[in-house]
């Protein structure tokens, strides 16, 4: 085994000249500290998370080969106006990539036991041939487990897994998602199923529903349907539902959950309250599927919130003992409750190609790309 | 003294075909219970939290006198898409009065003390000549204040202590409060000068701000300034608020309140972090003084929330105990931090007239009507 590993690591820069571009750089790692591991990278979704730092603010119909055959590379243009929200980032060539899996090929002396064991791993910069990281960020696979299988088990699955946690500690009984059809979306199902927990599903057409009631889902709310408020207001009037989770971020969608769950709130309501029902409702926008602004008329009273949400800082408020209970579970249900599917799996050369990055960019629901750097 | 009290009360009364009226109807008193009084309703303010219950979703172009020279009566058009909202209080005679202060004519066995006595008292149905409550419902004014004084000693106050009460609850050191001159505002810089609380003031024009700077306020932002923005980022990068009040609910306000707290956490940040600073920014809506919706483009990271704020749910979380030591203060700093302005005193049949309920509907900033049922 070699004392230093050297391999591709995908960048992504935005440059002051209002341009994306796309490379694979070489990085050649020094040995790992006495509680890291060096992990060849076998495979790495490409979430919605990431997206957002990957292609940025970029037009994706401008997507374009760049570099040479040797060293490729993939480029597009930023319209000057979302530029600015970049500052930050100029002409910084950053790694990509939130979490995968992979097989440890060098261990501190602390961590020697993990040495040839297959991990998953979170922490950003996934998108390379090798990464470097510090053990705690490791999660053994268990046995029989691949790569593929472990490469989305820290993202997903806690996520939807903060959703019910959410639910418990706020108070609420009942649970609206939205994009429901999502790799997340069928976790939460199975979660929530297992844990008795009533969730309405809202989905953008019948094919979503198709997927979802395949496995088991008992509320589902097509939002292109012309009946969709109505049904809503039952689905959520059944459940109980005062607390949604929201992908979708622009547009009504939040505010037309907010009415249906105080049209719900006042089928039960025996006289007329001026500020609306005491019932209060809870959104939490976790996406940007639409990137347009949220609209919110407030025509629900004033017991309402809308606010964003972000795994990190809900795992920071949960605590470690919350944090490695919610780890197991994953761990455990790996290859059931957390089971993702891919649509198609790519090497890091193709995440570069333009015709595929533009496929991986629409975010389809039930959509999801995973690069596998080894290949 | 007579045993029973007779008088007028107002009542608010919108009718399936779409209309709104306001009456005066004649209500006599049973005595009232050991722990009840009967109070002699002298002053008794508009509040924008009174007009809804009022006017409902009256157009208030349409204000027309109604009924006879005996019997006054004020009516107006209600657009028909507003009339849905509207489903649980038709063609029911509501009375209307947050809060009030007069003389008490009459007392149980228990509260005997109180007969004669001035006081404050918050509970609906002030817009009233008698009007009968319980004990717990009053506070006695102190020496020397008149029903003028006391006649706001609840709404104002208590959502201006609990906004500075909610700063610290929730962990923020300063706070941003639009619509700033009002009543409400004035009080609460009041209250932010004595307890040294960095209050951001945002007002409209340079007549509020004058306003304002009259009573000591440090910082004043015009939000009709073309440099609006950026002296927003500056108050709030230098006060270090992360909370905001705002009074006025739809358009872009709460938008741009968010972008500058978002700004000012990034002054200080020393990289890009692709989710937004991790800053917690928090704005509660307690007013409606724009009815158009509330437009968040979102533009600032996933760590924020936007919420309904309505005092009495509020005032239940905080305790007995909070809500006695902050009627305490009211009543002890009634003629000072908590002191009232009103532009006008009417009697309950000049509430009726068309051209009077035209002005108190308009909701100016620095205007309030105090209405005097005794007159």
């Amino acid at each position: 085994m070699a004392d230093r590993f050297t391999g591709l690591e995908l960048r992504s820069t935005v440059s002051s000249d209002a341009r994306l571009t796309l490379t694979l750089a070489p990085v050649t790692l020094d040995p790992p500290g006495p509680d890291e591991v060096i992990v060849r990278v076998e495979a790495t979704p490409i979430n919605p998370s990431d997206l957002g730092l990957l292609l940025g603010p970029a037009d994706v119909s401008t997507l374009a080969a760049s570099g040479s055959a040797d060293s490729p590379g993939l480029t597009a243009a930023i319209p000057p106006a979302r530029l600015g929200a970049m500052k930050a980032r100029l002409d910084q060539p950053m790694p990509v990539g939130n979490e995968g899996a992979g097989t440890v090929v060098a261990a501190g002396a602390n961590v020697a036991g993990l040495l040839g064991k297959k991990v998953g791993m979170i922490g950003g910069a996934m998108y390379a041939e090798y990464r470097k990281i510090a053990a705690r960020d490791c999660i053994p696979l268990p046995e029989g487990a691949s790569a593929a299988d472990g490469a989305s088990m820290f993202v997903n699955p806690l996520t939807a897994l903060a959703m019910v946690e959410t639910l418990r500690m706020e108070g609420h009984k009942a649970l609206v998602h939205t994009a429901a059809a999502s790799n997340l979306g069928q976790m939460l199902n199975r979660i929530c199923i297992a844990d008795g927990v009533p969730l309405v599903n809202v989905v953008r057409n019948e094919a979503q529903a198709a997927i979802l009631r395949e496995i088991g889902a008992k509320h589902i709310v097509d939002s292109s349907a012309a009946d969709f408020r109505e049904k809503l207001t039952d689905a959520i009037a059944e459940t109980g539902a005062t607390l949604a989770f929201d992908a979708i971020g622009g547009g009504r969608l939040v505010n037309s959950i907010l009415h249906a769950m105080e049209a719900a709130a006042n089928r039960s309501a025996t006289e007329y309250s001026r500020y609306g029902s005491s019932t209060f409702k809870q959104v939490y926008i976790y996406g940007a599927l639409d990137l347009g602004p949220t609209e919110l008329d407030r025509g629900y009273g004033f017991a309402w919130g809308v606010s964003g949400f972000l795994l990190t800082p809900f795992l920071m408020k949960l605590g470690m003992e919350g944090v490695l209970r919610l780890r197991a579970r994953v761990a455990a249900e790996l290859k059931t409750t957390f089971a993702s599917h891919y649509t198609a799996t790519i090497s890091l050369a193709e995440a570069l190609d333009p015709v595929i990055a533009a496929a991986y960019a629409k975010k389809a629901t039930g959509e999801k790309y995973l690069i596998d750097p080894s290949r």
